[in-house]
């Protein structure tokens, strides 16, 4: 059978450390590495010993040979590629999150009912293998009725390429929520079937640093790049907030920066029978009561890595029809609350959702 | 000059591990013992050598050589019984909560100003020697702004004398937040300067244990007494929300009982130069970020017992009318706070006060 | 209600330390503490501040206030002293081993037989809070079948009172299987409910020490008095062998003395489905598998005193004649038991049970 | 001198681990690489750049210039391929166990005598150091008389390449205790002195895994390939049992899977003036009493490679005629007692062997 020919629009980092590796494993083919930045495209070329360098993605939207793009570019632009593959036929694997905003990932998910092609969306959690250990226990009813989730990815000092795309509104669509809350907000949802929200109180904040004072922010390293002291932050770096939804309450803290001690990435699950604290990217401890004795165990298991299980899943799903639970639909779960928290935080009031 | 004559109400737990030994060390004497349970009265006579067994207040009231009371009784008569003494011109110190609602408080608060009596609560916190020294650390700018504080009053199981006075609402008027909640908020408020709240968005459950379950319920040990099965537990053991106020945000976590590892008892104030963890009824710590190096200290100092300081201070403004920051008027700002937390998880809706 | 009277027969280190202080704690009153060592039963009369002091077990037989009696002595006279109690129409709780032989035992059992008297065996660990929770876990099917039980109570250099009555068969009736061993089988036969023992194999060594070399056995302390060279040591210090029962097969390997580096005190359930580790005397760590993860658990839970509980349900058993699972009938399928392992260890030959 | 020649007849791991690495750097020189699977045969002469591929052992049977085989072939085949061998006047290195049942073994030694050529099996801790330095210790009277061993080679779970040959009885003639026991018991015999074996009581079970339950069980990884839920597992997981031998006692427990903590590898010889633990593939502590201070202590050594003194030894006998201890005739011992603990435990009886 022939190969499914690839397409990887974006060659930064999380093309670079996640989605070609991950290819390269896979039974696609790379065709092309695209990227604006020309070295970058030619880079990967050279790296990787396959594929073409485009340097605009319109130039291969009509080549029938394509199947299938991940798109790994900043948020800005995964709405007006995506639809565009879309449009022309390709199916479409697009980085977390979907769009900047609720608005444009409606008009992600219409591209994709009218086209009929695959829009999945970089929800890589959905293929962790701990992640998934810890739902089939939830869904197994061990814990009882989850009826509370705590969420905390509290970083010391860690605001990614200051002055840079991740802290500029109109290329990041915001701060600490898009970039680190999409992924434990989805996670979580994917943990308790994906309830709707229902009210939504939350309140951001640009304290530690904003475009006055981003030469006296300290930090010891700085991913994505040093700092731009002639660039713009006009992000949040920290939010918190109250949800409830038509299953459990949701509490919860975000910081790329704050003055605390240490990391505190973790995801309380709350049940009626016993809980579980995650480590986000790690593993999972369960604590129960039985008979008037505490249980705590953190179960061993073999892991995969999740971002070859979200490209296989991806491939396979093209061929198969099958709706994974990556799918833009589901997504919107997510997006939805995510505007509502954002909306929350400008009204300094509570939404509530129909 | 002669000794100042007080009266002990309630002779339970907190009597007999906090004011009556301050009392016995302070300036004062013990007048009274007084408890509807005569056994408890007449140990107490018996146990510390002094004063007098009563077992109905009312007989003491009009004792022209009565100078004080403390009343150490369950909340549900604190109300009554703090009035009746002030009416007859004693001065007061009234165990928290003030009463088990803002509406009984309020009564309260009426009670001193016409009396012209003194009437504080038992905040014992604010004469605390760590907290004062965070609370100075505050005042003195140290942290720069405080834009958020997170409260965790979280432990896996300790339930108070299930089926009794702490569960049952009658009685206590609540559970985990009217029993721990309000000493963390009155330190947070203390802390930060008694800033008024602005929104409240809570939800309160009663999921491992009801009156229903009572006797699933797992735990390990139990304080204020066995279980009494045929009680009643019909108040909340977890709490959460998120509060705006005229200053930092404060999102807290509070419970009895969960399914965790270990009890998680501490404060996060954030401010925009430095932050602290106060781990609470003990030291804290300080994180700041300087010149790209980040720091952390723990200061150590000799503390006093907040109990003894507390009483000192009751009897010492007695006499020279200075007014405490445990003042039935500063206790109003975490009264009105309580009954919004209480009434927007009733609500299951954001309550917005004026 | 009158309170039940009681003697203590024999006031060496077994009653000291565990039956006259839970005596002290219960509703009895201890009316005789008799030894024929005089300043034995002396001393506790006058270290405990009660009873009447004797010499001769046989003065207070007849004696028709005295309710009930624990035995305490060495193993040789635990039969006679019983049955002579239960035909004088006392209750017995009798220390373990019942008796030195099986022989012995069976007269015992008779004679409560024929009394309807009660006689309990000082099984003290049926009566403990962590084998309790265990047991409880595996009645409730938790683990699954339990196929087999491996019992480790080794010590690298503990053998007690060398020359003394522990290490003298004609008093003890037996070395390491009489001493711990009996407690190790009868903890795992109450755990796995009491079933019949089929096939028994099993060898007895006394190599690192007996009568010709006593003076050449190293230790660093030594429990049950200091070395009496004249004495006799001809009971074995290790015992291995392999039974097959009605349910799990047990492998057992105990010694007193052995070139080992630590103490190794644990029983291992294995069950299909989850198995357990004790460790003897304190908790138990349980192990499983699930949806290829595998689990560890340490429970936690508050403990009482299992002789105090021992005591107590042997009290109250005279007065409500329920039987305990103490009871020298249930105590013959260990006894049995441990008849076979000395018969083929002696016969170097596996024992079939009818 | 003309180099020695040899064929490897199997191509799976044992040879690509072991085997082959060890006849690259020794004396010899491979001729061919045999494999059923014809990719595995080329495979092995494309990676080593030498040798011939063939696909059946037959072919090369008569070839004159063929010295020796390493026969590294699953169970059921052993016996064959090495008579076959013998026949032609081949050397003959046949990896463990000799054969899967005693009978198949003595048809193998039969064919040695005939043939008079060498036939040593697979037992390579007779060729590891540690385990020679502890032998030499036993051999010089250091443990004085070794009363008693320990073998415990217990793992929670690591049943090898599930439905595969090795859980395939009609290949692999058992399970743990014909893959694990033989090295253990083989070891144990060798640092004992290969004593007979007087009586054998054992139990096997299939409890955590069986044709019915493949796809429960539960593991994080698996050697020797993924399962075959189509496949077999019809073997032993878990084997107990007590062995009397005219030298010490032997009581063992091994199990590829069992609901334990960890893995324990270890055997414990126990004697009169010292003991020692030994871990398995590792090193070893010996521990003694002297003068009343107890000592334990463990030796450093430098280590050679196990294989390689194995497959040298082989070409060195070849050569002087040295009858080496892993000769087929010392194998009988371990061979022998494997059939007992087989036959005891499908007679759930003592074995009495003559």
């Amino acid at each position: 059978m022939k190969k499914l020919q690839v397409a990887v629009i974006g060659c930064g980092t999380i093309a670079n450390s996640a989605h070609i590796p991950a290819y390269l494993k896979s039974e696609a083919e790379i065709r092309y590495f695209c990227d604006i930045i020309p070295e970058r495209a030619d880079a990967a070329v050279e790296k990787y010993g396959c594929g073409k360098a485009v340097y605009d993605y319109h130039e291969i939207l009509d080549d029938p040979e394509l199947d299938a793009v991940s798109v790994c570019t900043p948020n800005n632009v995964h709405k007006d590629i995506s639809i565009d593959f879309l449009k022309h036929g390709k199916h479409v694997l697009c980085e977390k999150p979907a769009a900047r905003n609720l608005e444009d990932t409606i008009e992600m998910q219409k591209a994709q009912h009218e086209s009929g092609k695959v829009l999945n969306i970089g929800v890589v959690n959905r293929f962790n293998t701990g992640v998934n250990k810890l739902k089939n226990l939830i869904d197994k009813g061990f814990f009882g009725e989850i009826y509370h989730v705590y969420a905390s990815f509290r970083s010391a000092r860690s605001i990614p390429g200051l002055g840079g795309m991740f802290t500029t509104k109109e290329i990041s669509g915001g701060g600490v929520l898009i970039d680190w809350g999409v992924h434990f907000l989805d996670l979580i949802m994917y943990c308790v079937g994906d309830p709707k929200a229902k009210t939504v109180s939350a309140t951001t904040y640009s304290k530690l640093c904003d475009n006055q004072n981003m030469k006296d922010y300290s930090y010891t390293s700085m991913w994505a790049g040093p700092p731009d002291y002639n660039g713009t932050y006009d992000v949040e770096e920290f939010i918190t907030g109250h949800i409830r939804t038509e299953g459990p309450t949701i509490n919860l803290q975000g910081a790329w920066a704050q003055n605390i001690a240490n990391t505190e990435m973790y995801i309380d699950f709350l049940g009626t029978k016993a809980g579980a604290r995650l480590n986000y990217g790690g593993n999972f401890t369960i604590f129960y009561g039985e008979d008037n004795a505490l249980y705590e165990s953190t179960p061993k298991y073999e892991s995969t890595n999740h971002f070859e299980n979200e490209i296989n899943a991806f491939l396979s799903c093209i061929q198969t029809g099958e709706k994974l639970p990556s799918h833009i639909d589901t997504n919107m779960v997510t997006a939805r609350l995510m505007q509502a928290l954002y909306d929350s935080a400008e009204a300094e009031r509570e939404v509530v959702l129909d």
